[in-house]
């Protein structure tokens, strides 16, 4: 019995999701064959909502569905700490917690010659630019805690040494070679108050 | 941080697959968020399509993007023989291993007191129309090896006792209280020929 293609698709497109393989991506599409058709709509529907709707912040590049995100929209947050972090998710990770009263700066991946990620790669530019136009008293470097994050921390606190600022990088309570936003809040916490000038 | 109402929708959808947490969920939902645009496409496409193209072949129930599924369109195969399965995805298990040559008949699932299905709610009087309009020698039953399945298969022995035809129950190769689709063709293969007259 051949394979439906449509049903090869959905497992094709279920593997690409993180930890999921062949078999468990099959036994995902055909319980989606059984599934009643307004859940397989509502699925299909949140998919295009979620990249429709949802785009980075020009100001810090934090996931927003509005015309800039709700931290850089909030007059109550302190506009001279800015927490420069990898990926849109963190900031989430950060926010969840409510531990850090600044703004956020997303970078958008981290210094790589394994994968090849350069500086160019980053919104780096972008940062200086925000430096420039405001008083920044501080910038707290939450790269991930592994070789690329404190690459990319060396890297921020080098290029950021003559601009005046402040440039600190969040202590390692992390466990080293974790991921920023599988952190409980204690240790995000800890991390946050154990922060250390480069 | 307020959670975007479109990754909360996304979110829920996949907590309706197998196997997938709260936690799971939320990961794989920002993993869409990374993903190209092309593959969300093609991902919301594919669930359209499943559900669109597949659909239960008229007489025997199966999956199928045809009008008659394979199996009942193959005139190689022995009409004369039907194995009388729980689910159609368990038609799937079979046909890979290709062990056997005869046709299909899906219940749409096992009699159950605790889940409150009855014999109306399976496709019973379908069975009974298939063996009075052609020659029917055996039936195999190959619900599953757990009490539903049991109670379905000793039904089913009951209610066809005075129709003439051979009631078969595949052996019990298979592990108990196991699922028919994750077993190993080799158990598949040795349950179905140890099958014994009920």
């Amino acid at each position: 019995m051949k394979e439906f293609s449509s049903i090869a698709k959905l497992i094709d497109s279920f593997q690409r999701l993180p930890g999921i393989g062949h078999k468990t991506a099959e036994k995902m599409a055909y319980q989606v064959l059984e599934m009643k058709d307004e859940n397989v709509e509502y699925f299909a529907d949140a998919l295009r909502e979620v990249k429709s709707k949802i785009h980075h912040c020009p100001i810090c590049g934090a996931y927003t569905e509005d015309d800039i995100c709700e931290v850089c929209a909030n007059d109550m947050r302190d506009k001279t700490k800015i927490m420069v972090v990898s990926y849109p998710k963190d900031v989430i990770a950060f926010e969840k917690i409510g531990a850090f009263d600044g703004v956020y700066h997303v970078l958008g991946g981290a210094l790589s010659s394994v994968n090849g990620v350069t500086i160019n790669d980053l919104n780096v530019s972008s940062l200086f630019d925000r430096i420039q136009q405001q008083k920044v008293s501080e910038v707290i470097v939450a790269t991930p805690p592994n070789t690329e994050g404190e690459t990319t921390a060396l890297y921020l606190a080098r290029i950021l040494a003559n601009t005046g600022v402040n440039v600190t990088r969040i202590a390692y309570g992390l466990p080293l070679g974790g991921h920023l936003e599988y952190a409980d809040a204690l240790t995000l916490t800890k991390a946050l108050e154990g922060r250390n000038k480069i």
